[in-house]
């Protein structure tokens, strides 16, 4: 299996960017990422999104991409798991390169969620869960989400208070990224007090509905070190884990067992413990999801995500950075981008250029994206070489 | 780069299946597989499909795949792009074992097409030509092949008889074909005076819409060689290309770039010329779309695919056999799994397992599957090994 260095990494500012359609979106990532390469060369690319169908009526990005990206006749394949199908472009990238079939692979990633009435993107977004068994019967993310925030805190007294402590520190992280969507800091109080959405969950604990997309250039460590002048990142592991897409089938609500596999599946590939990893951008789409993330990763144990929160060992200064781009929470969540944003966000870190937000010594990143409930998990483990 | 094996197939009688979900679909495709090939080993999954979000309300099938076959936390990714998914399920498989990252891929190509009304499946296989410039002005396939119909016609003199005559031959084959949808002959002049959809293109000028699944199970040649009791079947060649999306952008519309660039970049990868090919499965979603792949090709030169057809050249006992399933036309055309099946014919040809419509001494075969109006193609070139 060849080596596989990241050489490029490109996003845009997130929004409701009503401006821009998601072929501007996938041509910008990509021209930003290939400009932060300092090459232009891209053999084969992959285009993570999750229901560009349902959200602009358009399929077959495949073809779209090369083609406004103007490289012409180059393979191109979307990738898809729901909110994941971000970290997938990242890891069927991978094998392109690690196989050998293809040297320089763009892996592009995107979502276009504001063309549609809010409704509608409820309903696009409910068919990552189980159709049968949840959406048909009216069930929605927050719902779901509230089930297993219910769950937790009924086994492990997770407490109101620590939900709103993920958003605090993410708003604060996402306050010095100049890229994201919601930059503003709130308050413990401002969280608890905001609009109910499915109790317990409110709307300060749900990441937002975004317009974006993120791009990173893949290549052998060989061909890397011919062109960067950063210093050499490369995915030393790769997890990818699936569960139960309904959450009725798995044996308790409040783990999450694609995201514990993933993991373990990625540090194993890495030769690497989770004590070896320096920080972490992970899968906050609720508050609740980033407590659970902790523990299933085995950065605290069951029934410690929300205490470390409020103890802040995951801000930036503390022993476990998580989230240090402001998470989907406050960066958005354009659920096709997400996972690529956050290998954007750990090589940059992994470079020393996160400015205010830098966290020192940073030189093992983690990266975790999931697709539903937790029905899928894609864990990424970066270092610099 | 391992060298990659196929050891088993499976798929099953195609067509309106109303009592087989989605699920169902590709749960009876894999265990068909999983059977054939004599191993329940599956170290990971992809899910070819081209919108299961709009025909059926359900993304995120690498969750649901995993999940109702039994393979509880594999990973498992769906790919796309739009009619050429299942192609690239395979694609996607092969690079995984290629690479190192798995042993034992099964790739499983599905769609179910008609739980939806007519307008939605036409809206829904709409999305993959270009949103903004083909399908909101209300364009859709059968108006595209209609075009280059007109075009290939207007610069070869292609007739309206040797569009019949691709029908007449795939129907011929697709009746000894006990998965096909359509398993009737057709006649030339049934063909010419069937309902006209768009002019020149009728309905038997069409492939239907269709619910069906397919599936192969891809592992090391080491592997292969402890298991299967079957020839040895190995992917000597993978090409992959695109083309613009739109109709319009292109230098013509008689040819097929994408398929052209696929074909030569398979056959050189094989280290193989057209010549050294016993028989191909083609995409011929529409009759012209045959006679304009066998020109792309190479099988044929440019402006000789209409005359060929109609000279006995494709057909079973000719020179070059196209289509012994029946192709899209007969077999039917559930677009996310027809590439996967496509491949499942010609691994039981080359096994000699094909009765009827067995093509005599076939060592190497070729499978072409495509994208929307030619926006991409994936061509895999297999051989006993």
């Amino acid at each position: 299996m060849r080596e596989v260095a990241i050489i490029g990494i490109g996003m845009m500012k997130w929004g409701e960017l009503w401006e821009k359609s998601i072929r501007d979106l996938c041509v910008e990532a990509a021209l930003n990422c290939l400009k932060d390469a300092g090459t232009d060369r891209v053999d084969s690319i992959t285009v993570g999104t999750m229901s560009s169908g349902l959200f602009t009526g358009q399929e077959h990005l495949a073809s779209i991409v090369p083609d406004y990206l103007g490289t012409k006749n180059a393979p191109a394949m979307r990738v898809e798991s729901a909110c994941a199908s971000g970290g997938l472009a990242v890891k069927s990238g991978f094998m392109e390169v690690a196989s050998g079939l293809s040297d320089f692979v763009l892996a592009v990633g995107v979502e276009k969620m504001t063309d549609v009435s809010g409704g509608e993107a409820t309903y696009a977004l409910a068919t990552a869960a189980d159709q049968e068994w949840e959406g048909f019967h009216g069930v929605t993310f927050p719902g779901l989400y509230a089930m297993m925030a219910l769950a937790h805190m009924e086994k492990y007294g997770t407490t109101r208070e620590q939900l709103a402590d993920v958003a605090v520190k993410n708003h604060f992280n996402g306050s010095m990224n100049s890229h994201a969507q919601f930059p503003m800091k709130v308050t413990r109080e401002q969280v608890m007090n905001s609009v109910m959405v499915a109790d317990p969950i409110r709307i300060l604990d749900c990441s937002p509905i975004t317009d974006g997309a993120a791009a990173v250039l893949l290549t052998t460590v060989e061909e890397a070190q011919k062109i960067t002048n950063h210093p050499l990142t490369v995915i030393s592991g790769i997890g990818h884990a699936t569960d139960t897409i309904a959450l009725s089938q798995r044996s308790d609500l409040y783990s999450l067992k694609a995201v514990e596999i993933a993991t373990e599946r990625a540090l194993k590939m890495a030769g690497k413990t989770i004590e070896n990893i320096d920080f972490a951008e992970v899968h906050d789409c609720f508050t609740i999801a980033e407590i659970m993330v902790m523990e299933a990763m085995g950065v605290v144990k069951p029934g410690q995500g929300g205490p470390a929160t409020s103890d802040g060992f995951s801000s930036l200064e503390g022993s476990f950075p998580i989230n240090p781009s402001g998470g989907l929470k406050s960066k958005g969540h354009p659920v096709g981008a997400t996972g690529v944003a956050q290998i954007v966000e750990a090589v940059n870190q992994l470079r020393g250029l996160s400015e205010n937000r830098q966290i020192k010594n940073a030189k093992t990143a983690l990266t975790q994206n999931m697709g539903g409930s937790g029905g899928s998990s894609v864990v990424h483990i970066l270092e610099v070489k």
